[in-house]
């Protein structure tokens, strides 16, 4: 294990978290907030501790998966625990716990909240809240990796591990300039939809934190009500943005190239948009008697469909109280997630798609034993490592959630609110059912729930093989 | 596909059939009971089918994986429908769907009911409810293969393809001695259940028919207390033959062969025994306040686990008011399932153990890329053809299940309902939570529902390959 170059990259991304804690002390300035000079607090001595660390250069580059899993596993601590300190600080949110409840959940993009009353928190808190998000979502390290020169093969498997999705592999030649691309399309789109919102009547603190909330696919509001008090303008709009967050950035990609055949062709984005239409014709037929109209059916379905699919977790109404069909159906979208390559967590379209072609060609081989045939996806054979990931992934996802499940039923809540509140947070949606429904909150859970809570949101946003690497005992066997 | 061979084996089922159904005739006769005649007529139709049926006897002897299971399916969907025919004729189930759900749920040792009053049946209609369980929990094929002096390769895959388990590789050289072998060993210790139980002071009947629901670990009973009513010393005693039967019977037969050490040291049975030993500790200790002594905690939880992890499904006490946490205990064990080769259903502990050690060896290889590492179990090394067939079982058993989940979740009952009906039908267990729990049915789902429900437990009891392969319009290309 390569400790130096691991301290190195840490000091490298502290410096980042200085810069992005400085924000809120702008908005703090603004407001003319007290919460403020905690930010400044926090900023001064990252960065303090960042130049002091960096200063000692790496001994060698030698760098493997390894390395790249804990570095980001390591990361991705460190910025939640710096993250969360101001929270503290400026009394807001007293509880250590809480506040780091509260941090991870915006950095892993999952938005499920502990505080009961949002609108208590003064803005530059609230402001910091929605941008993790912004942070969280694209990842940390492939920003590092797109603005610092740094040589050396990590950057392939820091984007690797950082990056959600079976494979980057197609990125991985030219990963710095792909990590450029990829922020380049995260930041225009981002600004494009603030606009937008602002248009919509919303005042720059709102557009900027909603917009924030919607790229990152996290799902923290500044109102109690989430977005259910906005016009239905600004609704659908985040609607159309939620989804376009879900899509695999690739995409966005082959548009940059001119090559728009390829983009409308590609096949994940395909199907995530046949099962967004699917899912959101079922729904609106299956509420059409809650709503007055069928285009309101239709609107909140769509909305509910786009949150929950990306894994946004914003609400417009307690889709709690819709029949069991539809909440059955939010459910298994909560699983199915969004497209790899994008900013949505959960299992992911491409790997859902794959396993049913797994099944698929197993049954044929049953059938015609002598008949070899190969998996294809995206016009591309399947390689044995990339389904044998996929398949690993999904045992070990089962059984972080089945013991999850197990560990916070312990608080002797109901077994929906149990099972909703792990799906909600392995998968970074946000809110579950019942008691963690849209109106409900994760204040209900005791301490150590939540500190699997938040275990299971780190691994739900680095996709569990950071996470288990970064504890597996042999890791840090022998230096 | 060889039509002849398959016409000609299911004529050899039916004969068994006739043969099965003529016991009830006798239990009627005993109690003076005209629903005998049903049965009587069944046994008759049946045998005379068999009789034209097997007199062309097949061209060839062609007989691939596809023709075993596609026999297998057929056999069984013939078994369910012939049995539930004398329900609906002595009228005391008048609905064919229930009959057949009745039948199905006996047959697949599932033990669901759809009958709000058990007692209200005439004896040999139970006697036959009871003893579908004891038909389904070994086999018919095995059964077939163990009497008859079939010749052809086709042995290996009819008892690949009715066997539960991941591979009875092991077993295929002798099949028919080995089908033998298995009977022996199920015939005997329900004898000797059997004889225990009428120690405990119940008449032949009961103990017969609960013999039969422990042995197939079935679960129906003939009391609507299911097993509460009866002194604990038969609990205790139906306890631990649950346990027995759901040990791979492999360990018997290697007693039999006298290796007492091999046997002691078979991992299955080993992690097996583990999971009951912790499961029975935290559910005792949860539930201890609810019951007059520790002791009696420890024999319902004991109980109850056996109950549930063997996929039995009888009942001592309401489990449904249990704790949360011994109720998610008792949800995990419902998917874990019994051992590979026993009468149990479920995922199968040795699948879970190989699935536990594929991730650990994946992680393995991600810190140690150069490391290559086998799997082992039994101390072989597991195939990748193995591995392969073990994933790919969990994924379609998934995509099953949440389809399940979504379909009757169109039935507006609530999510743990569905949830766990699902689970019960699907492992083969039978009661499951809230409405379906122990002093629930199925009678409250619409006949859709139910028929969904029947699918699922076919495809829980045969290991889902043989129903999808029936149902793959590729089987059917091309003759």
């Amino acid at each position: 294990m390569n400790h130096s170059i691991i301290r190195y990259i840490m000091c490298r991304v502290l410096e980042f978290q200085a810069a992005f804690l400085a924000l809120p002390c702008l908005v703090a300035l603004y407001y003319r907030e007290k919460a403020g000079f905690s930010y400044l607090i926090v900023a001064a001595v990252c960065l303090f501790v960042a130049l002091i660390g960096k200063r000692k250069k790496p001994e060698n580059n030698v760098f493997y998966a390894r390395e790249g899993f804990v570095t980001v596993s390591l990361c991705w601590i460190v910025l939640s625990i710096t993250g969360a300190i101001p929270f503290v600080m400026s009394g807001e949110i007293p509880s250590f716990t809480d506040a780091l409840f509260e941090t991870i959940s915006g950095l892993t993009t999952t938005g499920s909240s502990i505080l009961t009353d949002v609108e208590a928190l003064s803005h530059c808190n609230l402001f910091w809240r929605s941008f993790t998000h912004w942070i969280g979502g694209m990842g940390v390290l492939v920003l590092v990796l797109a603005i610092l020169p740094l040589a050396g093969a990590y950057n392939m498997y820091l984007m690797r591990a950082e990056s959600p999705g079976p494979s980057v592999g197609k990125l991985v030649p030219r990963v710095r300039h792909t990590a450029r691309i990829l922020y380049g399309i995260y930041i225009v789109m981002t600004l494009i939809l603030m606009v937008l919102l602002l248009c919509t009547g919303m005042n720059l603190f709102e557009a900027s934190t909603h917009a924030f909330g919607t790229a990152g696919t996290g799902g923290f509001g500044v109102l109690n009500t989430s977005l259910g008090s906005y016009p239905i303008v600004a609704q659908a709009i985040i609607t159309i943005f939620m989804i376009l967050f879900g899509i695999n950035f690739g995409v966005y990609h082959l548009f940059l190239d001119r090559k728009p055949k390829e983009a409308f062709l590609h096949e994940e984005m395909r199907y995530y948009l046949i099962i967004i239409a699917a899912a959101v014709i079922l729904i609106t037929w299956d509420v059409r008697e809650m709503f007055g109209s069928l285009f309101e059916a239709f609107h909140h379905a769509a909305f509910q469909v786009g949150s929950i699919i990306t894994t946004t977790g914003f609400a417009t109404t307690d889709f709690n109280l819709w029949p069991g069909f539809s909440k059955t159906i939010l459910v298994l979208l909560m699983f199915v997630g969004a497209c790899a390559g994008s900013t949505g967590g959960g299992i992911k379209v491409s790997r859902i798609v794959i396993l049913l072609k797994l099944v698929k060609n197993e049954i044929s081989h049953l059938i015609h034993p002598k008949r070899v045939k190969h998996i294809y996806f995206e016009k591309h054979i399947v390689s044995k490592e990339v389904t044998r990931g996929i398949q690993v992934f999904l045992i070990s996802y089962l059984l972080i959630f089945a013991g999850s499940v197990m560990l916070i039923s312990l608080c002797e809540l109901d077994l929906v609110t149990n099972f909703t509140a792990v799906a909600a947070t392995l998968n970074n949606i946000g809110p579950g059912l019942e008691l963690v429904g849209p109106t409900g909150n994760f204040s209900i859970f005791p301490a150590p729930a939540k500190w699997v809570l938040m275990f299971d949101m780190l691994a739900g946003r680095l996709e569990i093989f950071p996470m288990l690497v970064l504890l597996s005992p042999s890791t840090w066997k022998r230096g």
